[in-house]
């Protein structure tokens, strides 16, 4: 099983502010196996005119096309903030054994509302979502809306 | 608000025929919006390599290039089977109105799992899931898993 390290939150957090520069909302996802980063996006939801261009959706897609595989095996995706239900969801059907988010994200956030989708012993994959607090994480989104609305 | 219609399941049902020709789970989707057809799409998850490559999430990255907007505001989609989380989360994602299924999945699919997103009174988006039983879109499943056991 891959390692966390607070090295990819900081990538993840490098790309988060990718995406503020680009006026999307800052979240940022890497995805590692084997001690590599096989893939790394950003939010990109108004620049692709796309509902699904989430971080995590985008990694994904990258990490399978690099892989040559949907199935996303021994697998680590670290993202900004907590995923919202179809990013968990997503997560699960890509086969990713764990996942570690920086904020969380009360409204949106999948775990914050209650879906334990992961843990659903019905599902035929389950996987970790561990959150490792990284102040900076939550701030980039604070500062943005807060521009946003000035 | 967009009337459903069997056309569109008809519609959707030839998708799925198509997905199973080229030995994809066969599922097959349709977007309509103003009682037009604006995307119209079926399972690859094999051939492009993709876990998000579900028919209804092809279909809503179809429309939003379609409309260029993450939005697909008054949209209608219609689908063979049950969406699975992913699929109904998407579709909260893109701000579907109402979402027609033509099968159950008593095992994978959102509803049958009991997770009711679309009625969360907490999400900014709640929208209609209805079931119009269509016998075929089941029998081209049933008989697509019976052929690959042989």
């Amino acid at each position: 099983m891959e390692n966390f390290n607070m090295k990819y939150m900081e990538k993840a957090l490098f790309l988060a502010k990718k995406a503020a520069d680009a006026d999307e909302v800052p979240i940022g996802a890497v995805i590692i196996q084997n001690e590599k980063v096989i893939a790394e996006a950003y939010n990109q939801r108004e620049r692709l005119k796309n509902p699904l261009a989430h971080a995590e959706i985008l990694a994904i897609e990258q990490a399978s096309r690099f892989l040559q595989n949907w199935r996303l095996t021994n697998c680590l995706l670290v993202v900004t903030l907590e995923p919202c239900m179809m990013c968990l969801a997503a997560i699960q059907q890509s086969r990713i054994q764990e996942v570690v988010y920086g904020a969380k994200d009360p409204k949106g956030g999948a775990l914050s509302l209650g879906y334990r989708l992961h843990e659903d012993l019905r599902s035929n994959h389950r996987f970790e979502v561990r959150h490792e607090d990284f102040l900076e994480c939550g701030q980039i989104l604070t500062q943005f809306f807060a521009q946003k609305r000035r």
